[in-house]
């Protein structure tokens, strides 16, 4: 849809305040002794914290506020329909795992999408107090190091390329086989960045993040500020990337069409 | 050797002097574009960077104007001998990997030892502005958070622990072998840390740090920050860790000696 630039300051605007408003609940609850994290999965090791339902219910209070006819769909509480053709789409916590670990990888997604996908993103890494906003015109960095603009980098070659994802597994056994295909052609891998990683991408520090299993969630506010760096994000077939499942997110479109070619090679084989 | 009060808190202020020389020289570096790894070892991919060179300089520096007759042994320039029975040991980017991938999980590595190994140490994260100290009755951490004490947890059983390691591959294929033993049985696993893993296990945020293949100044200081949490830091044949190679860092003996026999099991298959 279109959006009026007075609409997408505002969206801009309450961007930063859910960022803002679940930064203190997360922080409340990290590196505390007392965490406690509940298994959500009974077949694997998915926690989830009170951190995750304190700050999804923190940017539910702002939106109830400030746009209360958006759309808001959560990783905690679900879906609230909206009447304005716009939905916020939030994970209070990406990398629950590294959450519970004490890591400085997970980051809360924050991000606006119309019917077309997402349209703009915040990665926010709240103790680092470091952000990653992407979308509108807009694709920035703020942290320990000031305000830079974010730009993904120029690397066209995979055998120069840095490539993340974070677990060695990432996904089926078919999947993981796909992924180290292109790894090992790749310069250096590297494991454990959760939403990190795609905020690295936007910030030219690494050229690729490949990853599977996701949901909808998990991606939204990556697409938003990978593509806003200039980067490209799509599932394994090169389609689009915000309904989840296998997603690469490239620093570049020859970068993406080699690591494409060869994740496609593996998975007919 | 007998190390008196008035000395300790000397060699802990000098410490604190170093990490605080090596916090610009890194960071002017990290996150840049114009960044150039070198490549240290043709046979793999080890960067070196300015800023590694630049941070070991300024430390040199340092100590030459506060306690020039302490021996120095540094990752990039080598061994200077001394005279007073301690000699610091550091490693000006611990993790060029991670460095160059601009994650924050690198650290500055400083420790001061005697003939019996490290007796007090840093490990510094300048990007996040956290620094873990460990040794003459200090184990405290400084950073977002506040200042808090480090203290190791008191998970005994395997099953209930969370391992880390950097690669996945760890070191050679037998080494792989009796990480992922261990790893298989524990409850969650997590990668690419690289020294702010032990900082994790002495903050009593993870359980076990496993990796091969290490150099004396890659452990030397987090020898000293997880043993002053409470901590056991060992080669995989129990014994003393600070001549580096393989290396168990756990939280506690229980846990050590559990994790221990499954390494030695592995290896012996």
């Amino acid at each position: 849809m279109q959006i009026s630039d007075t609409v997408q300051q505002d969206l801009l605007r309450v961007a930063h305040l859910l960022a803002d408003a679940a930064r203190p609940e997360t922080l409340r609850h990290f590196r505390q002794a007392s965490l406690s994290a509940e298994n959500k999965d009974s077949a694997g090791f998915d926690p989830v914290t009170e951190a995750d339902r304190a700050a999804e219910m923190a940017m539910r209070g702002v939106l109830a506020r400030e746009r209360p006819e958006d759309g808001i769909i959560g990783e905690e509480f679900g879906v609230t329909p909206g009447t304005t053709g716009l939905t916020w789409v939030f994970d209070p916590i990406d990398g629950t795992r590294g959450f519970i670990s004490g890591t400085p990888t997970w980051g809360v997604l924050i991000s606006v999408a119309d019917e077309t996908g997402p349209r703009m993103g915040i990665i926010d890494q709240p103790f680092i107090g470091e952000r990653f906003v992407g979308g509108f015109g807009v694709a920035v960095n703020m942290g320990p190091l000031g305000k830079r603009p974010l730009q993904c980098r120029k690397t066209k070659a995979l055998s120069d390329a840095t490539i993340l994802t974070t677990f060695p597994e990432v996904g089926s056994p078919a999947e993981g086989r796909a992924f180290h295909h292109v790894a090992r052609q790749a310069k250096l891998t590297r494991y454990g960045m959760d939403c990190y990683a795609y905020a690295l991408v936007a910030s030219g520090q690494v050229d690729l993040v490949i990853e599977a299993g996701l949901q909808p969630y998990d991606i939204h506010a990556p697409i938003a500020v990978v593509t806003a760096a200039g980067g490209i994000v799509t599932n394994w077939q090169g389609g689009a990337a915000h309904h989840g499942g296998q997603v690469i997110a490239a620093a570049n479109r020859d970068l993406h069409a080699a690591a494409l070619a060869q994740l496609q090679e593996s998975l007919a084989s």
